[in-house]
């Protein structure tokens, strides 16, 4: 049987989300970003549509390395003004029943205390529909903003992150037991205390001592995706993620990172395919080819150069203001936090880019694949990238909002849903359950988080 | 011409909010916290009724100091389980249109540059709805939660909370310019960068450089509610609260606070009725009296004694376990912490409190009166006590949800509406201008908040 692919859209509480310069084209609505019902409307469109998901990522600082300065990134929009992710949640989840929202939030700077309690929260009232992307923030800029002067070293990030997690799963898995809330009116019982449990954490990071604030949610634990692409973040991801998220402009250089994150999950005794990977696509579809490439070509003429550098800057680190627009990549150096530009030098080696194409690229909606063409074209692109990818899914960039994602629900979930790829009704039950089956609502057993439950060994898996 | 009454629901998110042992009740529904529909058909009800705004408390620890354990609290279901209140409004606002939302958060254990971005994307999501009711948490049990081993001095708890209120007006006031955003498609220009002004705070307990992460949101500063009664605490009410909510059983009482905070305010330079002040009110309400009365004695019959106990426990530090039932209170020491036992000792000179009958009388919506009678009784009430105690509105407390507040739509407020005491229409615009009158859209001038807007002189009042 094919192997159901996995459908979110990809986008943040801003405008031109990673299509810089795109939000002043006449068909864009990002600009709606402070509305409440664009996000119900977005919402209703993608359930329509049967994706599985909206992505929502998030970042707490400015893109400020182009040019040693905010100022492009201002001008141009970029990713700034942004909003809070998980508040855009609940009106889409009161208007929606069955789509899920996998929300991007940064530890580094949160008492995970509080922050469980908000997760908790989103899944009672998304009904368990809630996944949480765990991020440790990579911008010195935001490390600025919580009385840092950069930001934590990117392997005490990780140390960090792997103590927020346990006291994150002590209080969803460990502190009140599945049966602990009675609700009974007749006996006047609302919870047993003899099932309710402090989680006594005393760690290097951090101290909690309590209970957690919230009842148990239907999932628990909600569904953790990952998307550190470094070493130690793949390490991260093989223990913790069940989703996780890749980029790269060919599957072949995703489908490195897609093999290591199977082996090394499969190596935590959680089995190959315990992880659900994604990848950034997107899509410019037409009804015929060429009312694609006539989208295209008027689309790429809105790409702010400056802002898609911009962009580019804080993902890597570099400012590209110095270089031209004809200098070619591979003269520019590359270490670990400039993977985005190393996987363009050697995406494909009979090909140089430069700097002026790097930045088209990028401007309409970023590290993934642009695909430019008909229904059939786009779904036999993405059949390709599960292909050689051994993917399980996209997250579906915009070049336009609605736009993008009311072309692929009108013109290319049908083809896809024909080819029996996609799905045609949503499963019941919880965002686990629709991704990895019926009555998987919880972490499953081999997960590290279940470690805490009550009755469980309490030792380090 | 008479005085408009201002009429907030008072919730939380959680079940049986002030009323230990309701939830119990046949009719109450407040077990559905966790469902965004009940939130939603509430804030509906509210909205039909004329309510100005929902108001919701907040903990972030639990009610552990009688018995020394939180076993009373997690069995009779005291405030705990409770989610975020600021998750809760999202699917309200979209289902609403005037209802403001007033929102208790704990800033000791936030950062200032995330909480900032989290009501200025709530003020954009609400369309100028929102309040923040500022509240230093004084619970050792929450402090325990947060690294620390009891909570911060009471005092200091102040000096923190100064300094995270500078950061924050900073951000909302003095970071974006009114005339920032230009959203302007034909230039291109999404917003101007020499109108967006990095904050560079660097203080005692917070640095924070950059600039805010949300564009101006309508109201900018959200409306600031404060709610400490100490004398610190109305020091820092007169300085900062738009409106304070205040708690006792007897006009006379509330009169003093009221007073105070009043000429405090007017001592700061901005007005004696620059600051709208609240008070709790509980209502019981029939068709008739007699109807009213056997409400009452049926709803008794649910408080839980112990519930009660517990509740008062956090509030005051207070074991009560180990008075008996019939003790008096006058024989149980006070200090400034202990402000709601003395209040009850000191209401009627001639009457002895017990043990028993406060924990009764706070088994029904907490400090405030608890009103049992006909619509008109329960009118010249409110009346009453506007005159008497003059506050300007009240927190309205349920006994049973949403029952309390469907009879007080039902029966109470048109009564009000009659007598011209409460709006039949609300008036357009945000929630400081339903508040303080048309085109009072931002902090007024004599508002220490506005020192940081650009072209202020950037010195302390």
């Amino acid at each position: 049987m094919t192997k159901r692919i996995l459908l979110n859209a990809f986008d943040m509480g801003c405008a031109g989300h990673q299509s810089p310069g795109l939000w002043a084209h006449p068909d864009d609505q990002s600009l709606r970003y402070n509305d409440v019902n664009y996000w119900v409307e977005l919402a209703q469109l993608l359930e329509k549509g049967k994706f599985d998901g909206l992505f929502l990522a998030d970042v707490v600082g400015v893109y400020d390395v182009y040019q040693g300065s905010q100022d492009t990134a201002i001008r141009e929009g970029v990713q700034i003004p942004v909003n809070d992710p998980l508040l855009l949640v609940p009106a889409m989840a009161q208007a929606t029943e069955h789509l899920s929202f996998g929300l991007t939030y940064t530890l580094t700077y949160e008492q995970p205390y509080t922050l469980a309690r908000r997760f908790s929260t989103l899944d009672h009232l998304t009904k368990g529909r809630v996944a949480w992307n765990i991020v440790c923030s990579y911008l010195d800029s935001a490390a600025r903003n919580y009385g840092l002067d950069r930001q934590i070293g990117h392997d005490n990030r990780y140390e960090l992150a792997e103590e927020f997690l346990e006291v994150s799963y002590k209080l969803w898995e460990g502190s009140w037991e599945d049966d602990a809330v009675k609700h009974d009116k007749t006996s006047r019982v609302f919870a047993d205390p003899e099932k309710v449990h402090a989680i006594n954490h005393d760690g290097a990071f951090y101290k909690v001592q309590g209970i957690h604030l919230c009842d148990p949610s239907p999932q628990g634990t909600p569904v953790l995706y990952q998307a550190g692409a470094s070493p130690r973040g793949r390490k991260f991801a093989a223990r913790h993620a069940e989703c996780v998220f890749v980029a790269g402009p060919t599957p072949q250089i995703v489908r490195k990172t897609v093999d290591d994150i199977r082996l090394k999950a499969d190596e935590n005794g959680r089995g190959a395919d315990s992880v659900k990977v994604f990848t950034v696509f997107t899509p410019i579809v037409g009804r015929t080819e060429e009312e694609a490439k006539q989208k295209y070509e008027e689309q790429k003429s809105y790409i702010s150069y400056d802002g898609a550098l911009a962009l580019l800057g804080g993902w890597t680190g570099i400012d590209f203001s110095q270089f031209s627009p004809d200098q070619t990549l591979e003269y520019i150096e590359n270490d670990a936090m400039r993977s985005s530009v190393e996987v363009f030098t050697t995406a494909d080696p009979n090909r140089r880019w430069t700097v002026e194409e790097l930045a088209k690229h990028v401007g309409l909606g970023g590290r993934g694949p642009l695909v430019v063409g008909s229904p059939e074209q786009v779904a036999d692109e993405l059949e390709r990238w599960v292909r050689e990818a051994d993917v399980d899914g996209f997250n579906i960039a915009y070049t336009l909002a609605p736009g993008t994602f009311e072309d692929f629900v009108e013109l290319v979930v049908p083809i896809l849903q024909d080819r029996g790829l996609v799905q045609h009704e949503y499963e019941q039950g919880t965002y686990r359950e629709k991704l990895f089956g019926h009555g998987k609502v919880k972490l499953p057993d081999t997960h590290t988080g279940t470690q805490y439950r009550k009755g469980k060994t309490l030792q380090h898996i």
